[in-house]
């Protein structure tokens, strides 16, 4: 046996045909080692093109039967893949593998170049498995849960239209906060404190940190800060009643509308995302890498 | 028996003489009580024009002696004082109040005004007890320990003289972090990240958080972003061998001098800072007043 | 004669009925001054239940007939009534003059119970002029502008949808600044340095000042800082061809929706608002009131 | 003729020996060009290993008389370089050069590679002329002034010692702004935005802007942001009587102490430097350069 799993699903970025040659590189690679290889539906179609005696080869799933099946997950297309595929498979308890499309991520850490080595690496067992815990968003009327979603980065409440500013109320742990005008409020996990988050001021937070952001977007009020709580907290946010366009959205992917009156719930979601990484993965390169740590200012400090 | 307590210390602000009647009024319900007073030896200086009946009830003791002998420790005279309180005295696990001198605290949390109920009420054994983590700093030379001080807020690595900007090297965990040209770094405890580190940019920790957060001062990597990892991390900086005025402060109270290849190695402290306060306290309300939370923006908004 | 001006306008802010008892104060004043008032029709219907003589003794006329008539106006609303008199009327070059409701403010600086004395100062020629530059933004497409407005405090580009990321080039008096994935640009004057911009990170700028400030909002390209520049720069600002929700707002009170390869051309507005203030007015005593530039951090600092 | 300048002087870095290279083809080329060259007396140190017949060949000047003597001075060695030679030579009236290090410079823009062509355009008249405006900061002492340099960057007031911690009153133009708890204040010139205000959370501003900023450094009041004023303005910084540390920096290169009662005043110096830059020179390029406009974050945004 050449694999230490099975069964691996292959997932590609939504609508991408650019990432073919990473996603044939890898089924070739998969192939090899004498796993089972079921390819969601979507990117079965991204592949279509694929030599006929592959696609003999391997099955089709569609996203949530592959979670079920497969006992490892790689998907190909970069962080903002992973998002949808941890919002979607975390539940399932199934490790996920990311390769990127070129430069270091945070989530999807395998560049197209290293797939060989790098993933082959993976399947012989030699990997670091880290959880990421996403957080889930619920929106509670009239006592009633009228939507929810897990979220990998964030959770946004914000305002849709053109007024911006919104009134929002904040409860940690049913302990009041702070009443705030402001543009809305980032809640964000530690894997979302590298994204969104970060550009809105927050801090930096270790994946394994358990703990949750809180940071709010443009406040009226200049004092309010980010507000980095436990990660078993409940957050609390209502919205003022007048914001008709006041919106909640996770990861930038999925997004509701609220209504007068609804509150939005958040707390940690029930399973984390399990990523696997190469051996050699270090978050503290990563941000080296897509923060340009190295660079410095200039003008007269010579 | 009246108290929780049997044997209460008290200690003042050092060199505050405007503090007595907080003192007088702290030490008049502590006697009312039924408790053995022990007053720090310096304190009782400033309280030396007392009535003498009570100046025979109660005893004189050097700070480690009351941490050693009491079983509940007032401080009057803020947050300040409670910083080196807390340092001197953590270690000895002795649950310590602060009466602050107007104005709500995030330690010292009960009032002048206050003083008869609050304390009453604590002495009676209604109280909530939080503890708050001390972080520890240890300055290595040549392997060995050169100098070390626990800190409650903050330990601060800074250049002391006329070119403020220092080469800083940081490892966190044993993992390589960054090469940083800065004014500093502030490593600080959810404790200290409402004090200096929040003026730095830092994020408000709740202080129930187990972290710590690092706060580059004046980063000329202007990605460089203040960065939360786990409070049982160990947090390792060494500064560049050319900056002859390197110095650590802890808490900005206690301060060393740095020598080329020092490093300076910080982790939590080994014993909490048990801190009493009254039943109502509540950490978001203080940073409601104290970061007046309350007050918005003009200029346009109506 | 008891007044330096013998047409005086009267706008009160729109649909707020909590302001007739100063619109009262107001016009009982000019009238016992023996100026003509003209009301702007809007505010005479809230002004509805006055007097009957009252009523007699003043004319009505739309806004704009208003600018033209009258050789002062008085705004009686706060700041954000002042943006909209700015806006509609400063091209009138009428001396414009506001009564806040309560509090101080950075534009009306009369408060309603200064309003006999403050207000009898500037009718009696005691006060101080200031002129407040406004913007202009323009929507060229294919060489055609298709809209404008001016502004008095900002120019806002920005994303209106779900997707809140939008990409934004940006040009400075034709010279090329960068490409910048972000939330949007805040474009503004000294006057809307205080609102908005604040939020966003934009630095304080003097009203005297003659320069327009770019505020980049949540760039991804952490290194953006906010830009000043002369006040007679020409900020050209494009937006990427697949942002279908791209919009502008003047002022946050005015919306115009972007199409594909719209540019947003931004200058100073030929002529400025004429800003009357009573001759005590300070613009650092409106700061220190009104971002509470006294009140201090606590924790530990004492 | 061959060149618009007659007398070149050249300056090198102190104590660098590393820019001989670039200081000899410096010198090579304005011989070739038949211009007078004067050297400042340090730098022929420097260059003490050249050829014996360029050495009969130039002139040796302090740097002073070289301001004097010399239409046009070409500093080689990066920023730093320049603030030195613009604080000591501004007053003179010449026109200054600067050859970098490598990697483009706010004020030295010709890289080592390009001197040949850069600097041929240039004595060929082929330039751009842009005025830098220096700071002048002067420290009042019971009515006179006890010590005053200017600076081309910026003015620091800082604490010197451990207690970082210092109390600062600020009046712009006579009228008082705010007293402030701060680690002190920076006052920078457009040059010097880019500098050590930018990481203090300063605003970039364009090299032509009339304006100064007054750059708060980690104040206690959250609410203090940096302030734009009229380059015409006068600023004034009183320190607190009890900081015995207090020292203020011109450029982080001039050093005073500071005595209880000190006034700081800083105002625009009466000559400004006159930078020369080779025609194609951006200050928004040397932004995206120097301050890597073109990364982006990464986590989840794709």
């Amino acid at each position: 046996m050449t694999s230490s799993f099975s069964t691996v699903g292959l997932i590609g970025r939504r609508g991408t045909a650019t990432i073919r040659d990473s996603l044939e590189i890898v089924l070739k690679l998969l192939l090899e080692k004498g796993v089972k290889v079921v390819v969601e539906a979507d990117t079965a179609r991204i592949m279509g093109n694929g030599r006929r005696k592959d696609r003999d080869r391997y099955e089709r799933a569609a996203r949530l039967e592959l979670g079920e099946r497969a006992d490892l997950i790689v998907v190909v297309g970069g962080d903002g893949s992973l998002l949808g595929v941890g919002r979607d498979l975390a539940h399932c308890g199934v490790p996920v593998v990311g390769v990127n499309r070129g430069g270091l991520g945070f989530l999807a850490d395998i560049a197209p170049e290293q797939i060989e080595a790098a993933l082959g690496d993976v399947l012989a067992g030699r990997f670091r498995e880290e959880d990421h815990f996403l957080l889930h968003a619920r929106v509670m009327r009239d006592g009633a849960e009228v939507a929810q979603s897990p979220a990998l980065n964030d959770v946004v409440v914000h305002q849709g239209g053109m007024a911006r500013m919104m009134e929002i109320s904040l409860w940690i742990d049913d302990e009041f906060v702070y009443d705030q005008r402001s543009d809305g409020l980032i809640i964000a996990s530690p894997t979302g404190s590298t994204a969104y988050a970060l550009s809105a001021g927050g801090p930096i937070m270790h994946p394994s940190l358990d703990a949750i952001v809180v940071v709010p977007m443009f406040p009226h009020t200049l004092t309010s800060r980010p507000l980095v709580v436990r990660g078993r907290s409940e957050i609390r946010v209502s919205v003022g009643g007048s914001d008709q366009n006041a919106r909640i959205s996770c990861d930038s992917q999925v997004d509701f509308r609220l209504e007068s009156d609804d509150d939005v719930v958040i707390s940690k979601y029930e399973t984390p995302l399990r990523l696997i990484y190469p051996l050699e993965h270090s978050f503290f390169e990563s941000c080296r890498s897509k923060l340009d740590w190295a660079s410095r200012l200039g003008g007269g400090s010579e």
